[in-house]
């Protein structure tokens, strides 16, 4: 039903380019959706995605340059004259526009607005490469649909075709007064049913929720997905309208945002995927491993100063790696959930302490039930009780502790405005590997001399 | 500019409520959006929320009702007789309606349906109701706008007027044959730009995406994402218009599913948030610990086994701790990548053993920089040069092997259909924990003994 790619097809595509065989390219990837197309110049070598991206036309080259990886893109980019860019930004939207030439040089992005042939399309292609990628002005697009308080349906009617003709897409509608301030929005059913003699005035609805340039895409993104928008206007300090930002842009967003935690939390320090080249993906991880590197120095020199103490009792080193893995474990479960709360901005509104009480409470029952297995495990295969009882204490102090710990880090940093994600994974699991040998030792150290 | 719920307003509020102050929530509540009102719901205690929710007017109590989270909302319907919840559904959307009693007792949900006046809509719900929660046919609305292809504009207008009254949001306008069949799509701006004598056979644009009430709410997410929509039609079988599903359905779904997968990632079983009681979180967080208390006695027994050599050489210990973090921190960051592409639907098309010896490169030089780093600290800290070798090779070994199992693990568990993020997190950690303590004693082993 869906397009699907497959080696199958790529081995064919590489075949015919190899042929230069065109009639190939104009019916089987012409046909295809741009996002579809752009998939498959990012999976094809350079000179194969070149040869393809040659045969498409305008429009739909245009399209397919707004899909491609950046990467990619970069390389397309390279490629064309500053007028040929110019042509291809033509027939989008500002913000898509704005996207592609972003990471230009300076003078670069000059000569392709001058050659764009609509000066407030170039206008506001240019206004928008001023904001930030991650800001509300980064995502938005100039292009929105307007009518003014003061028309009738009628009247609207046949502005919001003109306008139409530069939008895309068309979610909502917004209602300004004659200085293009903000009052509302005209949902599109309400302008279906209504006759055409109705004030908009009496149909429009006082709708607060706006964000300005400067607003973070998160926060964006948390908006937008609280009240289940589908487009969000952006106004300046004084609501004026200055754009609007659609869902799909913000869909993105949620997706990187839930994906950098993921990634956070699995030690990786960039966003990175399996395509990435070997050394992108040696840069993403070696600096958490140099974190537990060095963290697994500090238990060896823990461990190490009880020396005397395993040299007479050698069967402590067979629990190490439990106590080290539940401290662990628990302390990425305690703060994974706070992370998790923090950025889905659900955190409770419970006091620190009623938060710490709380995970005392998980940690408690997960400390007896674990601690209470290990006890009966021991002492059935045998050890002595002092040995039993040792390392059933230490795992239930370890539990503990790194559940409060897990629990107080992210919240900390969060205060401090540091991204509390950063405290899921290795950094967590280092910490509290460390202390737990420093807790087991002790409590041996209790038992036994 | 926006609301934000705050303790002191919570505060407030359970003053008011303790007083019956009906004009303090008809002033400060009553007026918010629906999905502020639910929040506030989310969090007094249940008779605060029953007696807030009981002075909000009819189609705000409804909207309300369809934002609550899902036990606080059973508690409300446990308090309503099946008339009373009917009134509430008459004014919502199926979709919305259908998820509200899907929860209820057989009997009780029929008794509701027989309470709805307009049989049409009490059809469309029970129909809504046959399908399973995370198909799209659990989440698609019967409520969408549809036009003739053989209509022209100034017929499908008057047409759209009569649906837009049941329909809360209008994205897209679908173009049917005589027999209900799908052949396209009518965008809005298309049709606010056309004239009213075109004929709809003229402007449609064919659009072939649509999915079956049977495709999966993960499948969809992909592709919704994927084609930036902001809805997708459903068809049957012989591709008859039977619903449509709008995007902030499906941002749930996107962020349920990275969030499930950044869960599994930290040990936890089930979704569950910091405001849940210590027993649901307990019962969220034992699974994964169980499997790491029997990870770490396996532990024990592979240390135990080497027993006669820890007992020459305590100095093995320390750095037992470092071996088990490195193995599980990357295990889980090449596990991680994996996981995060396939669940992208961005899995590279190359071979597995592609895939592995890309892997092997990242885990060569990762091996390679820590291992030389530990061997020089070693050395320097005056280790004897026969046990740096044996830290530093055995580091390198559990670094490679660790990279490779962890690409491996997800690849197999995705084919044969079992979700891959089982693979990371405590898994990876334990199998990488156990197996790497195995290689750092037999080398141990080979230099010593």
């Amino acid at each position: 039903m869906h397009f699907e790619l497959t080696k199958d097809f790529l081995d064919d595509i590489s075949t015919a380019v190899a042929e230069r065989n065109t009639a190939f390219v104009n019916e089987n990837i012409s046909e295809l959706h741009p996002v579809d197309i752009a998939q498959i110049l990012d999976q094809v070598n350079q000179q194969e995605a070149q040869f393809i991206y040659r045969q498409l036309d305008g429009e739909l080259s245009s399209s397919v340059l707004v899909e491609l990886e950046e990467d990619i893109r970069e390389q397309f980019l390279a490629s064309l004259s500053a007028k040929e860019i110019a042509f291809q930004l033509d027939s989008i939207d500002s913000d898509d526009a704005a996207d592609i030439i972003q990471d230009l040089p300076e003078y670069r992005i000059q000569r392709v607005l001058s050659h764009i042939e609509d000066d407030e399309h170039s206008g506001e292609i240019s206004k928008l490469l001023e904001y930030d990628e991650d800001t509300a002005g980064g995502l938005m697009a100039a292009e929105y649909i307007v009518t003014n308080i003061n028309w009738t349906i009628e009247q609207s009617l046949k502005e919001l075709r003109i306008q139409a003709e530069e939008t895309s897409y068309v979610y909502t509608i917004y209602v300004v007064n004659d200085e293009n301030q903000l009052l509302g929005t005209l949902s599109l059913k309400s302008f279906l049913y209504a006759d055409n003699k109705t004030k908009i005035k009496d149909l429009y609805r006082i709708d607060p929720i706006a964000v300005t340039p400067l607003t973070t895409a998160e926060e964006v993104a948390q908006l937008m997905e609280k009240y289940d928008l589908v487009a969000i206007p952006v106004v300046d300090y004084e609501n004026h309208l200055v754009g609007r930002i659609t869902i799909d842009d913000i869909v993105d967003v949620i997706k990187e945002e839930a994906e950098k935690d993921f990634q956070m939390a699995s030690g990786i320090s960039e966003r990175v995927d399996d395509r990435d080249s070997v050394l992108i993906l040696t840069r993403a991880r070696l600096p958490w491993l140099l974190v537990g590197l060095f963290g697994g120095i500090l238990g060896s020199l823990v461990i190490g100063s009880f020396d005397e103490q395993l040299k007479v009792l050698p069967v402590l080193a067979f629990f190490i790696p439990l106590i080290g893995a539940m401290g662990g474990n628990v302390g990425v479960q305690s703060s994974a959930i706070i992370v998790q709360a923090i950025a889905n901005n659900s955190l409770s509104l419970d006091s620190t302490s009623k938060k710490i009480i709380k995970e005392l409470g998980v940690a408690l029952i997960n400390g007896s039930v674990l601690g209470s297995l290990i006890f009966a495990y021991t002492f059935i295969t045998g050890s002595a009780i002092k040995l039993s009882l040792t390392i059933s204490i230490s795992l239930f102090c370890v539990i503990v502790f790194a559940g409060i710990f897990g629990t107080l880090i992210p919240l900390i940093l969060n205060k401090r405005n540091i991204d509390p994600a950063l405290a899921t994974g290795p950094f967590i699991t280092t910490m509290n590997d460390i202390i737990g040998q420093l807790i087991y030792f002790s409590i041996a150290w209790f038992f036994f001399f």
